[in-house]
């Protein structure tokens, strides 16, 4: 087993910036749970591992090309978790899957918070969906707190980045887009919605997006709060969408 | 205006620990959005500001007793936030509402994380439910986190912390429970739903609760997530019981 150097440290943590993970197509996985799935289900995509060696023996990466062993203190210096990991991974990105227009697509306009989006991602999993389009401006998705938040959904979700003005222009099909003074949801037949936009937390959906908004729907609300929170929207969302 | 003292900052801080917002029943309270609309609305509930000398003329509380005039830094040694706000509030705990068992109530076994409670809290708010009854294991609802993820919707909420199990034995009702394998939530009436109980955001509802439960509603997944974030889930519930 090959102790972990200075260096790859160094590039380790230089994977928590957005501008180096799209530079080498690549972003950091954390955690045994979801490293042994992806060890399992997918090995090709695993190009680097940081582990202990008690995890090294146990999945038998002894002899296996760029798996190196660390102490605590190593883990700890890439992790972004409170109480670090005994292994991660850095994994290939999966950029092969095109968007298919004649499934449901959820499409995020500058959502920021990377819990948000890791729970959206959660949620879409949950309920089927695969396609996610995000404004250029949404949060990375490779960024560790969505991955984590997401706890493995990623790895079955197609997302990609895009000018949201220009991919919604060349949709043939009505967007549902949510509001806060749209068609209440209760009153939406489901099948009609084939795509949904949601927007930022605070802001919602940007002015040029809203423009393309055919169909405006919102969750009816008998209190006092404000709004709601984006996740628990979209989970109120595709609960209907999806039954 | 009187200088925030060294004396009371410490006494500030000590009210992140919950043992001493317990002897004290009093809770911390942070930003100017939240502070103006109590201070509007129920003035009475403030005993204690610590505030920016540009917000206390703002909100003309020169001559007011128990507020303090405090700079960035001292803001910043109580505060939660990332970014400190410019004003935070010592605010009384409200214990004198009781129950209403004829009325919904939300029921919360163990959940830990105080971003879900918080969001739980603004998502009950929103769909005009005003009761939660915890059990004492359940993460306290004055957590600085909790008050800042229920974007002010506390204020309107009645919380208790209880002995579930004594609790639930005296409601004579059908208890209803979110279980991985219910009845499907498409298939539940929601007129016949009481009283709904969440579980711990790993383990679920406890061992000694599900006995209890008479109802175990299921939201039906179709995908790979093994499940779905709590608050998602209570979001996903409060939408069709109230519908």
């Amino acid at each position: 087993m090959e102790k972990i150097s200075i260096q790859k440290i160094k590039w380790l943590r230089g994977l928590g910036l957005k501008k180096n993970r799209d530079e080498s197509d690549c972003f950091i996985v954390e955690g045994e749970k979801i490293i042994s799935e992806i060890l399992e289900i997918n090995p090709n995509r695993i190009l680097f591992i940081l582990a202990t060696s008690e995890l090294i023996l146990k999945y038998k990466l002894e002899n296996i090309e760029n798996v190196f062993v660390g102490n605590e203190n190593d883990l700890s210096k890439v992790s972004t978790l409170n109480t670090p990991p005994k292994i991660l991974a850095v994994v290939s990105k999966d950029t092969s899957k095109e968007i298919n227009v004649a499934e449901k697509i959820i499409i995020l306009d500058g959502i920021q918070d990377p819990g948000n989006l890791g729970t959206i991602i959660r949620t879409a999993d949950w309920f089927g969906l695969t396609q996610i389009v995000c404004s250029k401006n949404t949060v990375d998705c490779y960024n560790q707190k969505v991955i984590q938040a997401s706890m493995g959904s990623i790895f079955r979700m197609n997302i990609i980045y895009t000018e949201l003005s220009d991919f919604i222009s060349n949709l043939n099909v009505p967007i549902h887009g949510a509001l806060l003074d749209g068609q209440r949801l209760t009153e939406v037949n489901p099948k009609d919605i084939k795509v949904l936009v949601l927007g930022n937390e605070g802001q919602g959906i940007s002015s040029g997006i809203i423009k393309k908004i055919t169909n405006p729907i919102t969750i009816q609300g008998f209190g006092g709060a404000e709004s709601l929170n984006v996740g628990i929207a979209t989970g109120i969302f595709l609960y209907h969408w999806v039954r």
